[in-house]
């Protein structure tokens, strides 16, 4: 089968991103969310990234906000889903909404539509029975399309072989680099190795054997990357973080958790609330001499 | 107390390395080997890495050829030894060998010297006695000097607490950026991350969840970076991987160990061997089209 009608379900910071590119892609994409506010918010954010692109990436503005004409914004599921090849779900990350989400597209749906989600910390074998078609059910899981250009497929054990290459080379058309995984693994395989890595900072700065600053340098220099753990965490957000971490029962993982506790009851969550580890718009690490 | 004299223990790899930038940076450098023909070799390294270093940072070959000639190699301790403000040591990573050079250094050392270790895995503490001098005694641990320029300052807790913002500033003027470790941790504070992130990608390998080429894939365009953990692994050696991991002794590690053991035990030890995970020169991660 060949992919043409991307449906995309939630309007929110990775549906809005996956939705875009897939326009720019050539693709016709309808975008659903139950929220109808979700709708406007989600075309003014892919104004500003096509923006962005413009100076930065090859894209013109016009035929950029050309792609986002050609999208179709909607709070009615049968519109959306309506002569759609493939779903690529992002709502809420909430067990009880993608399950409700997925026995509804599940019936209304056409029968060619392939089913895959983008769930961070979940796995497609949680949904894929409610979707009443656990054979075209797969994990498609984007990181933030522009910048990180990895795009995940995870089966479950009741996928069909089949839907791999296709959903490959689906990734590939949305100028993602595919990474299979084999089989299910909560974080897939790029947030199984950041959070050990993190872990990691977590211990050396609760056992107190370097300072933020200290474990941020080793990092960077080391890597020559533009940010270290903390750094990191300020992006993913403390409260994330904290709630990642402390879901895991290991004691380094607690007592991590509890560091994290701290930053996230004085309100500092990090870069989208201007104060975390660092603060912001220009943090330490950023600055000429942090790393001298 | 201005540092002004150096002397190097040990003309290996690093020690090589900590002799040459000293000698770029205006210090009087001595370096000492127990292997005679170890000089020579050490010298034509450093002309090697001068003639690097003119093409791509600025610096004149002229003026690196220069400091090398300042540079005295000796294979008798006294000579090594007898005006040094600093030894910073880099033999063999072997705990009887560099108590037996601790000890001979701690008698035959000047009053005024301060004693340092580049160990990577072992402890100040487990030689700052044999030297006579626990309170001048710290790790100052290079990394690899010209790519990677961090040097972390590890005091043992009978360190002159004086000493660490001398040392910051001496690893400043080498052009490093100093980490102060608080407290003694064995592989200071990148190689704890570092290990922790190579854990998480042995423990996807070994419970099959992605190829090789996937998780080094997931890594590199996720981070932007040249090389993904099995890169990494064959730059390092995969003998060292091997002996670092199988020293480990939960189930994951000991798992990695058996993985890394097949390598091995074929001869493909990375890089340095033409094979590893990649073969060399030309490994299919720097190829064209790995991450498309
Ligand atoms: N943000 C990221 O960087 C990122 C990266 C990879 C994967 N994900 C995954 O993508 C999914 C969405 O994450 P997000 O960050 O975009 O969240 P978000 O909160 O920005 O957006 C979620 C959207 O879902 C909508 N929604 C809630 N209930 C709904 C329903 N019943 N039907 C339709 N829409 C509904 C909300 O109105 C909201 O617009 C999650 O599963 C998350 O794990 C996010
Ligand atoms: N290679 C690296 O990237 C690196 C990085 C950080 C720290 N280190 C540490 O630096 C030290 C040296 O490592 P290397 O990679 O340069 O090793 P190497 O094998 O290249 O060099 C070791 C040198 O020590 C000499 N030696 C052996 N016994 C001696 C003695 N009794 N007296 C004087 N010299 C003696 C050897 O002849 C050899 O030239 C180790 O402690 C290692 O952990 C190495």
């Amino acid at each position: 089968m060949t992919i043409k009608n991307v449906c995309i379900l939630g309007a929110g910071t990775l549906g809005t991103r996956v939705a875009l590119q897939s326009a720019l892609s050539g693709y016709k994409v309808s975008i659903y969310d139950i929220n109808p506010k979700a709708s406007e918010q989600s075309k003014k954010v892919m104004e500003k990234i096509v923006h962005q692109l413009a100076k930065s990436a090859n894209l013109e503005a016009d035929a950029g906000l050309n792609a986002i004409e050609g999208i179709i914004f909607t709070d009615i599921p049968a519109n959306a889903v309506m002569d759609a090849d493939i779903i690529n779900e992002s709502v809420l990350e909430d067990y009880a909404v993608k399950k409700e989400v997925w026995t509804l597209f599940g019936q209304i749906a056409p029968e060619k539509t392939i089913f895959t989600t983008n769930t961070s910390y979940m796995l497609p074998s949680m949904f894929a029975d409610f979707s009443g078609r656990p054979e075209k059910f797969c994990a498609l899981h984007f990181h933030d399309v522009f910048y990180s250009k990895v795009v995940d497929i995870m089966p479950h054990t009741g996928t069909d072989s089949d839907l791999i290459p296709l959903l490959m080379d689906f990734g590939r058309s949305l100028e993602q680099v595919p990474v299979f995984v084999k089989k299910e693994n909560p974080g897939y395989i790029f947030n199984s190795m950041l959070m050990a890595f993190i872990g990691a900072a977590g211990k050396l700065i609760t056992n107190h054997v370097g300072s933020i600053e200290d474990i941020d340098r080793s990092w960077m220099v080391n890597f020559h990357m533009p940010m270290g753990p903390f750094g990191i965490l300020d992006s993913i957000g403390l409260d994330t973080a904290w709630h990642v971490t402390s879901s895991q029962k290991d004691t380094a993982s607690q007592k991590f958790a509890a560091f994290l506790k701290t930053y996230v009851d004085a309100g500092k969550l990090g870069e989208k609330t201007g104060e975390g580890f660092y603060t912001y718009p220009n943090p330490a690490y950023r600055s000429k001499g942090f790393i001298e």
